[in-house]
């Protein structure tokens, strides 16, 4: 896996962007079924699912925000940024199998207190808008390179 | 497992409030970090985590983003409720073997489009608030009762 490596809050100027993508698996949504505790049918049966508005399961609404955060945690700023806000507007469901880009751009830097403000959206694989929002954070103040840590397999059983 | 129900539009009121609370486990921070890809280890490696201002490892912080949304998919409205917009303040960090408790208050009801503002707090096991927020949802037009999902077993392997 590649090494974790961030923007001091020096290095970042306004209008810089970056991106960050992952696929939605089932497997994705049944954890943060686990992780959060929400367990609605919507998310976990398809039978269900079925005879709602969306006709089919949809992924929880802030599986697109954990991906955002993602996004700002390892991409820009990266490791050393401390996250201090969040605002998000779902604004499409999300499928399974869907693959997700969060597009960050920097809109704003405060320097007397090191804050950066982040500009985030989401888009699907047909270029679909699904989330917006704004992340204010604390850019890191020194530079990181890091070897990512071993995560644990996971084994899912019924 | 208990039901799940739900609150429809017309049986909400303004000052209405509902709770939900969820332990913060180690395993819990590892699915995290495997739904959303940050892999950062302020989150993962303890020997890390000692050297950053936290001393420890901390939770991710829109993990309690993902409490926040199954206290409204799970408790006011619940099931059937549809998830427009979240804001949120990151206060305080969250350990592992914290328990946060979501505390959701209905602020606002708007006719017309079905709308309900909710007043969103988290606080942990010592009182402290660790994030604060607003959700905007469209609350369920009618009334479901649930039998949940059944949600299959995890094994983590190093």
């Amino acid at each position: 896996m590649s090494q974790l490596s961030n923007y001091t809050y020096d290095e970042i100027n306004i209008g810089q962007t970056a991106s960050y993508s992952k696929e939605i698996s089932e497997q994705d949504i049944q954890l943060f079924a686990i992780v959060s505790g929400d367990n609605n049918p919507v998310h976990l049966d398809a039978e269900f699912a079925a005879g709602t508005p969306f006709k089919e399961r949809i992924a929880h609404g802030m599986l697109s925000g954990a991906v955002i955060s993602a996004a700002i945690a390892l991409e820009l700023p990266g490791p050393g940024t401390i996250y201090l806000g969040q605002t998000m507007r779902f604004r499409r469901p999300v499928k399974i199998g869907d693959t997700l880009t969060v597009e960050l751009e920097v809109t704003d830097k405060r320097d007397d207190k090191q804050f950066v403000t982040l500009d985030c959206k989401v888009i699907n694989q047909n270029g679909e808008v699904v989330v917006t929002g704004t992340a204010e954070v604390i850019a890191p103040p020194v530079k990181l390179v890091l070897d990512p840590p071993h995560l644990p397999t996971i084994s899912l059983q019924d």
